[in-house]
């Protein structure tokens, strides 16, 4: 199965997009077919598609959509409708601008094509992703034969085309008879590791349990985890990596319990330009998510909350950044180093 | 306003016990008025009121209604019905165990006395905990003039009689104008925190915010936090303490930041039968708290899940014990010592 895909043209029927709706999970696993440009956008804004690569890849094929369904006096508003249908996934204006470029320079079938080698990289590279990360965790942990993996969120192939990234990598471990179980913070406010990362780790057939956040740092302390793994959003040049919230306190507990910390994230999440954590600016999203659980109302309606979405875990707690190009050990003292810079070399790793 | 308490008899009408029906807020506050041991049973079943010092009370004030009422023969089996209420909580069990003794050495009026008096104990305990805890943090924090204090679950007066432990020293510090503002973990997985302490400051006038537990981390290393307050549940001889899920990874992230670390609770709770968290038994209350919220499920039906209820703190993370008799400061070397027992000569501290 495929998060998002593009159907193609049969006889007198066009291409198009098909995506899981992911409001949808984990109570029912349906599929969208989107025809137009208009339920694209739709789409995206509900988060029936999310996931900064997916969003990348609808952005792409949502272009492909436009250039062969619009007239071309309609085609440019509906391209920048889409860029902007959430406006801080930077990989959704980044597929959106090269598809885009692509039509622009040579036709709609370039479009299309610019499109699929979008999503055909997200394929190759969470393969990547997934096989660095497991051949490391081969290294680190040379005397575990099945490993006990914690990890928060989801970055699986819902947030992604086929295989996820961190989840990419217990997919890995589940296939190669190497996963003993996965431990899954629910990831409140959201609840994307109960909804999503639950859902999909069933699906595949993986052991696991499901957690409350708090939770975790006392199932670490236990010592039944063999490694934490967790996605990112966005790595500054030094290695500080920001993540769902709840990532810098599982790193802590990591730490405290002498358990390696992975992130893997696309190279595309490396931000070189962006110097340490102290400069990603954490984008807060309101007391509503705080103040309901799932649509209930859990706190007095009227109680002011706090709702930073990310935090940032420094480089000193993070035992390895695995990408789909290398692998890098900030190490315990990387606080001041650029190892994001200096390790350019160990794209072999 | 009490969370529970006895309303005399006046003319026919005999004594009855009165409670805050702790289900229906944050969204009613309403008092129950329970005229029957089965009332009560069935109060303390449900929830209606919960929290060890409440339940001791309501255990003991059980008691004074059940020799008050019954026929001579239908006392016994009425009070042991009310001992095992919530078989675990032995606060429930002792304040039965204290009225019922004074009831048969010299039968109902010292039944109530007993009764009256423990919930008197409690509110002076919790009185002296809030003058120790308060006077502690201007020692500890001497620049401070105003603070924010971050707490998690419910540990204030709907927890005890009037004022509550850690939540105690922050109201004093609210009414002696010294609080910023609090900061509330929600408390996942019944969300003590979201429902009941975010009334409670509402209620008190005090400034405070809202976050889902896993954001406690960023917040406290973003530096605004100036100390931590929690409660307990069991403290052993060496200081380790047990707590709500989610407590140690504050003590965790506290020292992270250096923060001082407080917990706050009655004498009674230091168990130096217990030499260390290691024996501490820590429930798992089962999966269906961690899938569902008010029946509304946040994950697949069938998803296995661990749910303990409580973790342990180390000592060496804990700045101070404060209760009701003395202030203990386990400091950093504490790992393999008993500072519990050690320490009984600070009762004045």
């Amino acid at each position: 199965m495929r998060t998002i895909d593009w159907v193609p043209a049969e006889g007198a029927r066009p291409g198009h997009i098909r995506l899981v709706d992911q409001t949808r999970l984990p109570g029912e696993l349906r599929e969208l077919d989107i025809h137009t440009v208009d339920a694209l956008v739709a789409a995206i804004g509900r988060l029936a598609v999310r996931g900064a690569p997916a969003l990348g890849v609808a952005g792409a094929l949502g272009v492909a959509l436009a250039v062969q369904t619009l007239p071309t006096g309609e085609v440019e508003p509906a391209v920048a409708r889409l860029r902007a249908a959430r406006p801080t996934a930077v990989n959704l204006a980044l597929g959106v601008d090269t598809a885009w470029a692509a039509a622009r320079a040579a036709g709609p079938e370039a479009a299309l094509a610019a499109a699929l080698a979008l999503r055909d990289d997200d394929i190759a590279g969470c393969r990547a992703m997934a096989g660095r990360g497991s051949a490391l965790l081969r290294r680190l942990l040379p005397d575990r034969e099945k490993l006990t993996v914690l990890t928060i969120c989801n970055t699986g192939a819902l947030a992604a085309v086929e295989h996820g990234t961190a989840l990419g990598v217990i997919e890995r471990l589940h296939t190669d008879g190497r996963l003993d179980r996965a431990v899954v913070c629910e990831t409140r406010p959201l609840l994307q590791g109960a909804r999503l990362t639950a859902w999909e780790l069933g699906r595949m057939g993986a052991r696991y349990d499901l957690i409350v956040d708090s939770a975790a740092a006392s199932v670490l302390a236990g010592g039944g985890v063999d490694a934490v793994l967790v996605g990112a959003d966005r790595i500054a040049e030094n290695g500080d990596t920001a993540n769902k919230i709840g990532t810098f306190a599982l790193a802590l507990a990591a730490a405290h319990a002498n358990v390696p910390f992975l992130v893997v994230a696309p190279e595309t999440t490396v931000d070189t330009g962006t110097a340490s954590g102290a400069d990603i600016h954490i984008e807060d999203r309101g007391a509503d998510e705080v103040r309901a659980f799932h649509g209930v109302p859990t706190a007095p309606a009227d109680a002011p909350a706090r709702n930073p979405a990310f935090d940032v875990t420094p480089a000193a707690l993070i035992t390895a950044i695995v990408t789909d190009r290398r692998v890098v050990e900030p190490g315990p003292a990387a606080r001041s180093s650029s190892p994001l810079r200096m390790s350019l070399n160990e794209e072999e790793a």
